[in-house]
């Protein structure tokens, strides 16, 4: 049900041909999922997304998985069925266990909740959230942690 | 600018005094943020959303830092000024280094750039990515792991 | 902060100047909110929206109060806080109780957080909700209700 | 195409059956949707969910109904698919008529038209719609109205 | 899928029967696509939003073209999946080029991505940006154009 | 009110000051709005999205000033109120009319109420909007154009 024709590997050449060689092999995979073979309509945005994601969710000071959490944490509030199916497949991939799977549910759609609420009443920014008053007071003190009292 | 009164301490009394004392006691702290002083307005719930924040907050199978981060992520894509502003803060008070918040802050990015993506493809969803295929392939072997090829 | 400027009563003139009126008329005060002072940069879609606002929001099959919480409830989905603030004070003035405030914001934080739940889950859709089962099996019973067992 | 597995009532016990059997009766129903059966690989979520659902949804201030349309229209404008379609359900099995869908169409289409108008042009609060103003002025007095001149 | 039913053209009267006259002469086609058979149950909303439609997106001082693009990117931004696929085929229909899709993708891409980071670092609105600014300071300047410096 | 510090020109150095420096120069001003002063405090970001931006927002297939009324679209839809102001204020700079100004409004608002309605209906998709349909029958005929009939 796309809206552009979904290029498989076997009719790929050029840039695209590349990428998907570089995602089987980054992955140790011969499985290419459709977001690639639709972008690949776009050479030059597939590669440049690929490079993206490829160098954006490895771990860092975040662990990869982590990362693969906050990803369906914004695809769930986006509203993108397909980013909220492959990156829960992602996550699953790298290990995500049912009871964090069950914990990042939990927490999703506690956020969701309050998110309704705190819109709903339209809560004023407290003083203290705000960067000025925390760069001044807390950041940087000597144990390295902002407190708020 | 709120729609409701922020009930301030010194004016509490019956179950909101309670929770008030409660957020000061599990904090460590006096300081009562505006979301607590809006819902204050329905008691009941004021104590029910202070019981689920609790709850769900603390660290299980997900540390709490991390759920600050997905709690960000959700607010952040329901654009919901005010939780973002507080669970940053939050978020930096539980240890959130400049290079968490920076990679963070790319995951954020990067995940509302590609939903952008693949609404306007309508990418249809991988067979590989739905539960019934998961679950009869990979959920549960020997390892535990999931895979994709 | 707008990005147009906001035209002020006695600036008015021809369409503009009839729709200002028409709404003090309507409303019976003399007060003119900001919507409108911007959306009069536009003379022709100030007097269409105004004339839909009028059809739409008077009571017929739903009362007057109910669909200013409908829309209170559209708006804070949609994160505006302009319209979440004069939608709250319009169904004030139309006799919102504090009681049905509170059970207004508890519906609106439960639908968000069961928003959230389902679509990280992906739940798929019932059979028995869909209209053409609906259509066939129930809708245009006896009792005019529709029942699902 | 869940993300998670449909747990089946025959499938179901300990706390997921007793959740079930309790919708059960409490909808006089043998029918349990999708939702509740996806819900149930988080137990405790599952329990307190129901519950919450239970109490906010039933008729208080607000009649039962009219929280079943401000249900549709959080779901509507947050793009849940499956809640649309379930609420929507939900309202006509609790009466709602082909005029009142019909004004519920008309309510969420115009908020959803203004909410866009409104946020392109940045429109600024006004003062009189602040709680401050209103509840100085006017929220409390003889006739319990708010008037907004 | 729907929540009402589709109505079809050989069962239509009065209103809804001139209004599908109406897209099947103003269109050049007997093709009459859901939304309308689904509005058709509410035929004074099908009137009004269609005349809405054939008024706004016909070409002015942008062009229909451009604007079905616009229409596009509201659409994924809103996650309306049907919106989107009408919204593109329109837009082929009208002649937009393989060349403008893939800028059209990389546009709508870019603006979520920034959405997102810009709202996780809440940045404060430039003075610059304000409509008192723009409006004493440059619009309406010789040449007619706005400068930032 | 940011969640973090703007870093000023005369504070920054290395890839920063770089990036600052082409800002200016690019953009012919000593101008730079906040966004990148936010952005600064990860350079890395900073320099990836300033070469997006520059590249993506520049005319080719679609023009400049289209562009960024596709990106005024979005950020409306997100409810990005910076990124709205922002480019609301580049669209005027590259000579957007006020009768364009206001087509956009239009389009914008019309494209919110009906995304709305199509979502409230659950409109399923046309057979002939899919794009196998598209490709096997249309794309590519004689003209260049797809017609619906």
């Amino acid at each position: 049900m796309a809206t552009v024709e979904l290029i498989q590997y076997e009719n790929s050449y050029g840039i695209v041909r590349k990428v998907y060689d570089d995602i089987k092999s980054t992955r140790n995979t011969d499985f290419i999922n459709n977001f690639w073979k639709a972008l690949a309509n776009n050479p030059e945005l597939l590669e440049k997304t690929w490079n993206q994601v490829k160098t954006i969710m490895r771990s860092g000071a975040i662990d990869s998985l982590t990362k693969e959490m906050i990803y369906i944490a914004v695809s769930v509030a986006n509203s993108c069925e397909y980013c909220t199916h492959s990156h829960t497949a992602s996550a699953k991939s790298k290990g995500m266990t049912t009871e964090q799977y069950n914990e990042l549910l939990e927490v999703i759609g506690l956020a969701h909740q309050t998110n309704g609420l705190v819109t709903t009443m339209q809560v004023p920014i407290d003083e203290v959230f705000k960067v000025e008053w925390i760069t001044k007071c807390f950041w940087g003190d000597s144990n390295g942690k902002y407190k708020r009292n």
